[in-house]
């Protein structure tokens, strides 16, 4: 039984294309559309032979569609949405894949007041952007978060659900307001300071860049990956999760402050304390197999 | 030409025990001998073969040496020295692979006075510890930086060049000062970071430790890998290099405070002008081979 037969995906980089091939691997029978704002991206994603068709015009991709999943920068939903909502069908599930989600509930409310919206967050990626990026077990064993209003329609909700399934996910339910407070714990915060420190290193007088990228196995390559990662999507993202970015910024900015000061005051049992009860998350995280469990993260020692 | 025929190594962890494979892989006719002040750690690595002789006093280990190797907590550096100075042959070198350098320097020659030697720092590792954890090709293609004294002969510090030029590394050579200012930049500070962001996403009271772990893949987890790391190791390098790491971390918290204000402010340049131009950081750091080039690390996406 497949959940949609007709599936429409706008905005065609690095998830839309991932789902376009994630589709293709586990529903072969339905029927893909895509759009892109961008006709280089079209033309890619027609080279490589992603869908079935790639329309020139959002209207033109929705027509026919049962499911249409937005996958472009959040601060761009409301007008992507307002760009195919003449000619959306009154049947058509919408859904998204936006990293914050209150205000694109919002948004998409605003533009498409009648739809039946179920607004999605796959939590899944890497630091590679455009539609030759993404692969179809991308969303293997990840968690999609979905949050849908009070009122939407529990039928609408569960297909949804079966169409992340059917791509190898797990699908978690939650409010948005919570969606937001726990992914700028688990994902917002990690690049925003990620981005930082990349930043602080390439700006620092008394050590060259050169120095910094030949001793980044130290550690600080980890976070150049995530410093990778799609700028015009992130600014979009701390834009529109700004209240839940700054509670947890807020609460890290307390905890550094005290290490900064068992660092100052020589205080060895603080920092050993810490260090010894974050090797268990690790493991937890593992076991749930939410990482590789190869050291470093499966990194190539040649 | 071997640069050492007889190599010691005291400290049986990650570092030492790879130190001991990589010795034999790459000079399989060097005279290993080992000793680790923990009894469980020298059965282990009698069992698994690793060296010619594990001894249980560091003074044997030490007798017929032309070159020691500590690998031990930068903490423990000074006792271990102490303990085995009164058996130093009066023509060996000595030198370390402690992630901090002026307090190793110092603590070095106050127990060694006579000694000729030549602190080192390869800058590779994993999150994992224990003789079982090492392997042999952990340091190719790595840095290691050695801090020679002022009057530290030339032909010494070339010696510990050669050795570890034998064992897949490329060699620099800078004043512990800076060495210790370019470790917090690279190392010491997203150690410290991963450690905090840890330890606050696991203390929140409204997101749950169950929601972290499930969520991790959208960036949070990459920060548990090195938040997994030796506890005591790490508490050592911020109790001894205390200065830099202070130094860098005030820039740091400076930069963060600046990104925290342009997103209460709604300041999309500023973020992302940011995020556009850590991208090339990444960029460089794959070309120069000092990480894997494939998407998420080469994590397994199955």
């Amino acid at each position: 039984m497949l959940p949609f037969a007709r599936v429409t995906v706008i905005g065609l980089g690095l998830i839309g294309s991932s789902i376009l091939r994630a589709v293709r691997s586990h529903m072969p029978t339905v029927r893909l559309t895509g759009h892109d704002a961008d006709p280089a991206v079209r033309e890619t994603v027609r080279r490589l032979d992603l869908c079935d068709d790639v329309t020139d015009t959002p209207g033109a991709a929705v027509i026919d569609a049962d499911l249409v999943i937005l996958c472009v920068p959040v601060g761009a939903i409301a007008a992507a949405a307002e760009s195919f909502a003449a000619d959306l069908p009154a049947d058509a599930i919408v859904t998204d894949v936006g990293g914050s989600k209150a205000s694109v509930a919002e948004a998409l409310r605003a533009a498409l007041p009648d739809a039946t919206i179920v607004p999605g967050h796959p939590v899944a990626g890497t630091e590679h952007s455009g539609p030759e990026a993404g692969f179809a077990t991308l969303f293997h064993g990840r968690w999609c978060i979905l949050t849908p209003e009070d009122d939407t329609p529990e039928a609408a909700t569960e297909r949804v659900r079966a169409f992340w399934e059917k791509l190898g996910s797990n699908v978690e339910i939650m409010s948005p307001k919570h969606h937001d407070l726990v992914l700028a714990v688990t994902s917002h915060v990690p690049h925003l300071i990620a981005y930082s420190i990349v930043g602080t290193a390439s700006d620092l007088e008394n050590v060259t860049q050169g120095e910094v990228i030949k001793y980044s196995a130290g550690g600080f390559r980890d976070f150049t990956r995530i410093a990778a990662s799609d700028p015009t999507m992130w600014r979009d993202v701390f834009l529109n999760n700004r209240e839940a970015v700054l509670e947890i910024l807020q609460r890290l900015t307390e905890d550094v402050t005290a290490l900064q000061r068992a660092i100052r005051w020589g205080d060895g049992d603080t920092l050993f304390n810490l260090f010894a009860r974050t090797r268990a998350i690790r493991r937890s995280i593992i076991e749930q197999g939410q990482d590789d469990e190869r050291p470093d993260f499966g990194r190539s020692h040649e």
